[in-house]
């Protein structure tokens, strides 16, 4: 997908609403347990009923990958299910050396064709570079995350008074372009988004940490907004955990449609 | 694997060497092409060449990954038929928020029960200690990469002039024990190796980068030996594609041979 078909699809949608597919065998109902593959159900339930509400999901690799092939299976059911005109993030944190790294791009863009993976930065360009090369496909790099980990690293000031998750932006800005290259920045340093904003005027950025987190919509809304909207906020567990029962679907589907007027009333605000 | 049967394997087999299943269907032999599982089939081969000669096995997960659920039923029928008297590492630099690491976790541990799983430091502490739950079980850390990119951050001088990989070794050094946590180390920076071992007098080093890339085995073992041996050095490519013919055991069989015993070598003018 396209910078420019996002921007659509938020303008249509009036949201910038991602739903995180966080999916756990200990979390969905009971119910689901008994069929074939509970994994997809869920997510497929989840989909048809949150699918207007947002422009993006995110399954979380994590999830899929502990149950082998299986899993496997699961989450490649899950992506060729998500409707074309939505965003797909294969939430991954890879990171390699570069031939490596070619296979893992091979993994997310070709075998189960998401539009996009996260990536770490600790090995540097030749690490995320090999993740560039594919047309209409983007890479989303950590720089500010949203645990408490974050502040082990990223916030360590070089002698130049720049904090490396601040190197991290200044430096990986010249390995893509805002057409194929989004930063993930936490919604529990809205600070630290206003921040990134300044620096990054043009990429999109993916919040994590909306709702279960404690990250507030309003600030990562101010400090990340730009021209184009330039943010995708995610929600998870608030979404699709909202009913361990038989309603589990219809309320994600409430509490997506939730956020997604929230949303609205932001981007009314800003006249977008 | 503990700590104290590693060390004992190392003596009974004179060798430190790891041998790396980057498992490639474009470079392996074209008559394995055929067979129903090729990957298995030249992974198997290659073991039964190459198991006196190695204390582990290092298979790269992004070869696997890319073939989707069959690549995981490779990855997990490769990592049954090795040995059990042999160390494997799972090299996946993965790194994600608490309750996402546990899963990550489950696959490597449980679900394939590799030895120990390769982690990215980026998101700090807790992306990390989650692996460290499991009894018998290790985390290998990136410190210093044996690319090109690792000179992007990771020699990043903080305001006390610390380089970011040592912050990386010392802050790290809380989270695990020598009898859980080892380092990657890179090969090719091997001075570098003297300045980690320095600090880190106990831990074992996952060392990466010797042969193809360019880094020297006298001088890894030079600087980075403690007094129970303390280096895994990993050789993929040089062994198991000594050879794209017939031969490609037996080849990888005399590559890792030879090597083995330029360590026996080592280790015998060390008194180990």
């Amino acid at each position: 997908m396209t910078r420019e078909e996002l921007i659509a699809q938020i303008r249509i949608k009036k949201s910038f609403l991602c739903v995180g597919l966080d999916t756990d065998l200990e979390k969905i109902p009971a119910h689901l347990l008994d069929l074939e593959d509970p994994i997809f159900e869920f997510n497929k339930a989840i989909i048809d009923a949150t699918k207007d509400y947002c422009v993006a999901y995110k399954p979380n690799i994590a999830f899929y990958e502990c149950h082998g092939p299986k899993g496997w299976e699961s989450l490649k059911k899950t992506l060729d299910y998500i409707p074309k005109n939505i965003f797909t993030i294969a939430d991954a944190k890879r990171g390699d050396i570069g031939n490596t790294s070619k296979y893992y791009a091979d993994t997310f863009f070709k075998y189960l064709d998401a539009d996009s993976v996260t990536i770490a930065p600790y090995m540097g360009e030749d690490s995320v570079t090999p993740f560039m090369d594919y047309k209409g496909k983007w890479v989303i790099m950590l720089a500010l995350t949203s645990n408490k980990g974050a502040l082990d690293f990223q916030f360590t000031k070089d002698q130049n008074n720049e904090e490396l998750y601040k190197k991290v932006l200044r430096k990986s800005q010249k390995w893509g372009t805002d057409e194929n290259l989004m930063y993930v920045v936490g919604a529990t340093r809205a600070e630290g988004i206003g921040e990134v904003r300044k620096m990054v005027p043009n990429h999109f950025f993916l919040v994590p940490g909306v709702g279960a987190q404690g990250g507030s919509l309003e600030d990562v809304a101010n400090f990340g907004w730009n021209k184009d909207c330039g943010i995708i906020v995610n929600s998870s567990r608030g979404i699709i955990y909202a009913s361990d029962q038989e309603d589990f679907a219809s309320e994600a589907g409430r509490e997506a449609k939730a956020l997604q007027q929230k949303m609205e009333a932001i981007l009314n605000s800003k006249g977008f």
